[in-house]
């Protein structure tokens, strides 16, 4: 029997435990699998052996699955292009022949599916016998052919929540503020419009933009004003990630700079550039809120949908690994209004794509049509019903 | 039979309305209460006769105890000195008796009390017969008189619970950043200070600062310095009133400022502030988390200790008046561990005070004491088990 391997990479969700403990949970159950390792902070604990043996973990395994943020460490780490004798997949190569490797896992979004495309790309042009499975994550929902994504679901619910609360919160005031709240997504809306989510309970944002359509700043002003005149208070919901006419980002305006590992302009800050313009030019109080990394870390509001999907997909993985699959993807297709069934898909026709938000549910650049909520309303149902004690959320950590 | 009029005043908490829903429904069971009006926006309410009649909503009352920020709406006013023959007094009174208001409470924090105690000095000075009392609520914990104030144990059990999660997001990258979470707390650091309930956990923030002592930033960048290069990573929780030695806020340095309704400086952005200062000097790369509103809004992770005790201040509000009570705040007296006996206290030793965090419970100007852990735990203690449709939580409005 061949041992499995599984990594977790880019950035966490509240769910990207419960996937790693669905694939160890089936792999102990097919009792095919001889080892499973998880390799500590994605590729590079596979480059580095730092890995540690899951089956130590099999009495906490539900209170893993619960606890957020990847347990396994990850890593932003980009492989070099497949060509034959490339000595990274050379070395990878020779630690699974040493861990008699024969199944690798990689949770992750986009970058990390590029990834697993690459190292299967190279697997078949040498003929290293290895099945290579992605299993999607991603709280930005933007992996092509799937449904939807494990980890967006209760980014979602936790986006509207929040926002509900916070419309209660700056409903208070006769007269109140203009307030932005920033959501997380590069390029794409999908998490930005959750707030969408909030008009089903008439506790809604007033304006949503996305990255999707280019933001302009002149109708913005005229929409804040207009609102503003009849409610005495605005409520606006715009992804980190928007920009101008010709693509640049809005957030450009903002004082202080950062860039991540990748040398990508870190992004956050386009509350408090568009609170400034606001200020400046229509003379209103506001208020930027970023809702910042909680979006999807923030477990004690994980949706339990989200939760079982991520789970399954761990499982599918190990089914289609047993099967013979390898270069793929699980993706989830939603079959009826509501069951998801889970295939296949090839990872050379998901790596690098990104899926954003249908410019078509997009209303006058700055609402989000009624059938998103068909859409998105089966993924935040139900509560996990997280456990507290001594009043906090009972979290497990791994030794890494 | 004379009436009750109720009104809610400052920034909202997740459990203002259970002080609410609890005098209403403690006045409905005494029976001896004839109208129960709700003044909207406060004071403001009170002046143009803006009530409503709580009665109908009797069937409600559970749904609406669980929404969050006021439900009655809030206001920011300050009442002149209660000099005889002040018109807006005069005119509070002329409503009073055409309302035939025989008790008036007044739910909200330091500013909320020095407006009932204004309002009880007057009405004593001209005989008016009318019971005032103050329902204490604040996420800052700085009333003086009363152990801990209704609106506290939520928000400390969110910024403990978000912190934690956050905690867990930012160990999955060997190498990660100073990671500043900003809290709130204009002049006390209670709420900073429930940064330490993470340490039970052992998920816990590494440096915090409280506005009770001086900030000093080299000190600061040296400890941050230190612990980066031992953990590659490290978590500070922040107050947003922290000062320099010179009293005055770090804030200061921010690049966009707004003033509240009452001239204050408007806080936030002493996180930004610090990253870029880090940025700067140390060369580190950082993140700026601001915890903003929903650490007074989200009512979702409500503790059931502070759910119930609000309530109880409510109630007690109720029997205190009835036994011919005036000119005082309801407040708690933790009598063993853990009880509360609610007493009453005279407004005009509470009003305009302010309860710092306590100087012997913070170590090396960096750090908490572990005496406030058994202070605050029990405060944090339960949850309230929200209700959910849809997968949102379920709140309920008033029409205003």
């Amino acid at each position: 029997m061949g041992s499995l391997l599984i990594g977790q990479s880019g950035g966490p969700t509240s769910v990207i435990n419960s996937s790693l403990i669905g694939a160890v949970k089936q792999a102990l159950k097919e009792g095919k699998i001889d080892n499973i390792y998880g390799a500590l902070y994605g590729i590079s604990g596979v480059l580095s052996e730092n890995f540690l043996n899951l089956k130590e973990y099999e009495n906490e395994l539900d209170t893993l699955a619960h606890t957020p943020a990847a347990l396994l460490g990850s890593v932003r780490f980009m492989l070099p292009e497949p060509t034959i004798g490339n000595e990274t997949y050379e070395k990878i190569i020779s630690v699974f022949k040493k861990y008699n490797i024969e199944y690798f896992f990689y949770i992750g979004g986009n970058d990390s599916m590029d990834t697993c495309n690459k190292l299967n790309v190279y697997f078949q042009k040498v003929s290293f016998k290895c099945k290579v499975i992605g299993i999607p994550k991603t709280i930005d929902n933007d992996l092509v052919l799937t449904d939807h994504c494990p980890g967006y679901g209760s980014a979602a619910k936790y986006v509207a929540t929040t926002l509900m609360e916070i419309y209660q919160d700056i409903q208070v005031y006769e007269k109140g503020r203009i307030t932005i709240v920033e959501i997380m997504g590069r390029d794409a809306g999908w998490l930005t419009a959750a707030s969408k989510l909030t008009r089903i309970n008439d506790e809604g944002v007033d304006l949503i933009y996305l990255p999707e359509v280019p933001f302009d700043m002149s109708e913005f002003l005229n929409s804040v004003k207009t609102i503003y005149q009849k409610n005495k208070k605005v409520l606006v919901a715009v992804s980190e990630g928007i920009r101008d006419q010709n693509g640049e980002y809005i957030l450009k305006y903002r004082s202080f700079n950062n860039n991540d590992s990748f040398g990508h302009l870190q992004l956050g800050g386009v509350s408090l550039v568009l609170c400034k313009i606001i200020n400046e030019q229509l003379g209103l109080s506001t208020r930027a809120i970023e809702l910042n990394l909680p979006q999807r870390c923030a477990s004690h509001l994980t949706s339990l949908t989200d939760f079982k999907e991520a789970a399954n997909c761990g499982k599918w993985a190990v089914k289609y690994a047993l099967k013979g699959k390898t270069g793929v993807m699980i993706s989830m297709n939603r079959i009826s209004d509501y069951k998801i069934k889970y295939d296949c898909v090839p990872l050379s026709k998901v790596a690098s794509f990104v899926k954003g938000f249908p410019t078509e549910w997009i209303i006058n650049n700055n609402d989000i049509s009624d059938e998103y909520l068909s859409y998105a309303l089966p993924l935040i149902k139900g509560e996990t019903g997280p456990k507290f004690y001594q009043g906090l959320p009972v979290h497990k950590k791994i030794k890494r």
